[in-house]
């Protein structure tokens, strides 16, 4: 009756979750945006580094392994994709170790790992338990929208529920939080904070998005006054309120992703999300300043967290004269300096 | 060096990909929406089957199939989801097969197989593989969003991207079309629509959702007239407009979700959308009747296909009277005739 062979029909799947693990000793209950202001406090920054990872980026050394010197006894056997996926892990793995005493926060770009399949999900699954281990809070940027139980199934699958899964395998090793996009009203949105409330993770909404041509749907017009963007940040705020919901520092575990990259519009939206941690790209590579960022904060320095990606995590392309784990390091203390400078100078 | 141990450092990776495979003779460079429209015309109806597996409404005599009996020579090995997702590649190969007669097409909610992590990915791969081999399209229905290179990214994972992976393992065997997200804007789309034009593949973008506050953002009213879906309506018309981009048949690869839940809405989305094909839910447990998708047709009864998933995959638990297969090829075949008749009677 069962004919369908799969890979995973092997012995070996058996080492892939320790049951000793530290994690999984305590359920976390603590709120997210209040475990979030504690690691932003505890690692002198509100930081997040980006790990969108691009393997003909990757450094020299890393990139020209080649599959028989990943597992001599198995030559002929890995594909190049499945190479190159190896080849991400462990420069994710030495990235993380670079930064972690710097910053609290990194946040996984899934399309990076999603693109090798089977491989780079699990890939994923082990690089945020890895991050974890280093006392990283983790956000997962899939950007994932639906309904209903469909939204159920994406919110247990990147933070978890423990109703259907086997808790001591899959629960408690998930992401701290994840990135949704809410085009689909509140339906899409009310599933993930369900989950989030529960598990104490966190969500942070698209409202306005970093690059250029977000703004022909998000900039529009409204009958009545404001922008698209306006009338989605409404709805975040509307759907993160609630006792069970904002924690003790007073945000949301339902935050929103604002860019930088659009200073004019930042105020109103700061007045419209309260509640709401910011989580701000746009800052390096895609052309915005640390004082771009200010706006995103409240007048005390807290309700946002920078997120930079390709000026950190290649940082060794410009800075040849370290290892590159050590110009990724430099790059990552002096981005968590430079936003310090502005929001708190 | 290399001391991420992961599941995949195994020899039965190896028979995985079956390289004889059929489909991997030939690269597919005909037009995506010209395929498609000859899957209707010789399946003889505009639909497709929703594939939203969820575990506990899979037919009794699969859902209580122990891990023993799946593998008895891995006692004690196979985890509670990993027996999950394995059923459920077992429930929806038999489906597949019940179906595959009898409709041209056939959609995967991403959700329901990436909440069992990579063992779950792995499933959804093998049964896009085995959709094709039994000669339906295949859409995946990830909702997928980015931009630049996260969303080359995701296109790659779902579309297909020869440049970087091994063709003969992971390009021809992905699916036929993915849905899309566009709360982004071009830049969230035009990677998706180059992957499409390169791969004969196809997408569809959200446009006004069957759920019903999707309202809430879609239905907002712009200064200068419209709404805000109508707004979203004008973008995709121009990004899927191009010679390479509208296949013979006149209709463009960049294809949209339009709920049949929202009939008013539907003529003026098909004014606004003349070269999009309309993939439409909202029929059978949503609410909506055949005749309700009506208008989301030409009058020449091309344009849409009409995708229903509860009301067609748990068609046994209202009639026990067959086995659960056929209960399933039953309600496929009704689901089918019925938007016939209301489509072109």
């Amino acid at each position: 009756m069962l004919v369908y062979v799969t890979r995973w029909n092997c012995p070996c799947r058996a080492n892939l979750y320790n049951r000793e693990h530290p994690l999984l000793k305590g359920k976390i209950i603590q709120h997210f945006a209040d475990r979030l202001l504690e690691a932003i406090e505890n690692k002198g920054g509100p930081v997040c580094v980006g790990i969108d990872p691009v393997f003909d980026r990757l450094p020299e050394a890393i990139r020209n392994v080649t599959a028989e010197e990943i597992f001599p006894e198995a030559v002929g056997l890995l594909s190049e994709a499945e190479r190159r996926a190896y080849l991400i892990q462990e420069y994710c793995g030495g990235l993380l170790e670079s930064i972690a005493d710097h910053v609290p926060c990194v946040k996984f770009q899934s399309a990076c790992f999603e693109r090798y399949h089977s491989v780079g999900v699990e890939v994923l699954h082990q690089l945020i338990q890895q991050a974890r281990q280093l006392g990283l809070m983790v956000i997962a940027d899939c950007k994932r929208n639906d309904i209903g139980i469909s939204a159920e199934h994406y919110a247990a699958a990147n933070l978890a529920d423990p109703t259907e899964q086997n808790k001591e395998e899959d629960v408690e090793l998930g992401p701290d939080a994840l990135t949704i996009n809410s085009y689909l009203g509140a339906d899409g949105v009310n599933p993930f904070v369900k989950v989030g409330a529960d598990q104490g993770k966190g969500l942070f909404a698209l409202v306005r998005t970093s690059n250029p041509s977000g703004d022909v749907i998000q900039n529009l017009e409204l009958v009545g006054g404001g922008t698209v963007s306006h009338a989605m940040a409404k709805l975040i705020a509307e759907l993160g309120d609630g006792d069970n919901l904002v924690g003790s520092s007073g945000y949301s575990l339902l935050g929103a992703v604002v860019g930088a990259t659009k200073p004019d519009d930042v105020a109103r939206l700061r007045e419209l999300m309260p509640q709401q941690i910011f989580l701000v790209p746009g800052m390096g590579a895609q052309g915005a300043s640390a004082d771009d960022t200010k706006a995103c904060f409240k007048p005390d320095g807290t309700g946002a967290i920078v997120t930079a990606s390709r000026s950190v995590i290649y940082a060794f392309e410009n800075n040849t004269n370290v290892p590159w784990q050590q110009a990724i390091e430099n790059a990552a203390i002096e981005m968590r300096d430079q936003v310090n400078a502005a929001v708190r100078g």
